[in-house]
């Protein structure tokens, strides 16, 4: 794929009004389906495919604001533990998974990806508060 | 968890013969269920449990092994995509799970965890085969 096929590159993924922070190398949205509590992903600005197709650099920058972001959702949230993930099978460009694992989870000791459920989509009222308060932990 | 109780730490996970390769801040092995034919787990030495709790520095240099690591198993895998996961819900001891997809994948499109299989366990011989020519690809 290159970047003009690509959604994220097109802005056409994620959502504008899912968007909370621009975070360096990185814009964090909430994922469209908050069944999973806070669920986040970055995406990186430019279009690149794999990890070791950036130069060690980029990545540490890269993963720094993942590391950020992470500790933000896991206080606003009170995570048990963090997930992350990279995988980009259906849109192969550089975007982070970053997901919260409650005390209250349906399925503490698996991946998200097991639990078959109905997307959760959020009140646009009920969006703004979550990403307000991401911002205002993020300082930014 | 407190590294005494943890099964890595302990040196009970993962099975010895499954080691590739010691890489710098981290150990890679060979996941015991080889359905996705080469999905590798690097561990990482000491007991950490969030990608934030390390400095950017370790960060940074555990990023590069899980970066060339992959590059090594998209070559001898010939994957579509790699995939990259820290999850931790299980054993709570930072462990990337670096998974080959590959042209013949059941679900090129999803998440390796959503579909139910019966795990494979390789042969001794297959085991020893794939590791030497991870080995012989990462120079180690």
């Amino acid at each position: 794929m290159t970047a003009p096929a690509c959604r994220a590159c097109r802005g056409e993924w994620p959502a504008a009004d899912a968007f909370i922070a621009d975070c360096g190398p990185a814009k964090a949205y909430l994922h469209e389906d908050q069944f999973f509590a806070g669920w986040t992903v970055l995406v990186l600005k430019r279009h690149v495919t794999e990890l070791y197709d950036l130069d060690p650099h980029e990545r540490g920058a890269l993963m720094d604001v993942v590391s950020e972001v992470a500790r933000a959702l896991a206080a606003v949230y009170a995570a048990v533990k963090m997930n992350y993930a990279l995988l980009g099978n259906q849109l192969p460009h550089i975007h982070w998974h970053v997901i919260p694992r409650a005390a209250d989870d349906p399925i503490p000791r698996e991946p998200v990806w097991t639990h078959a459920h109905a997307p959760r989509a959020l009140s646009p009222a009920e969006q703004r508060t979550r990403i307000d308060a991401l911002r205002v932990r993020l300082g930014r």
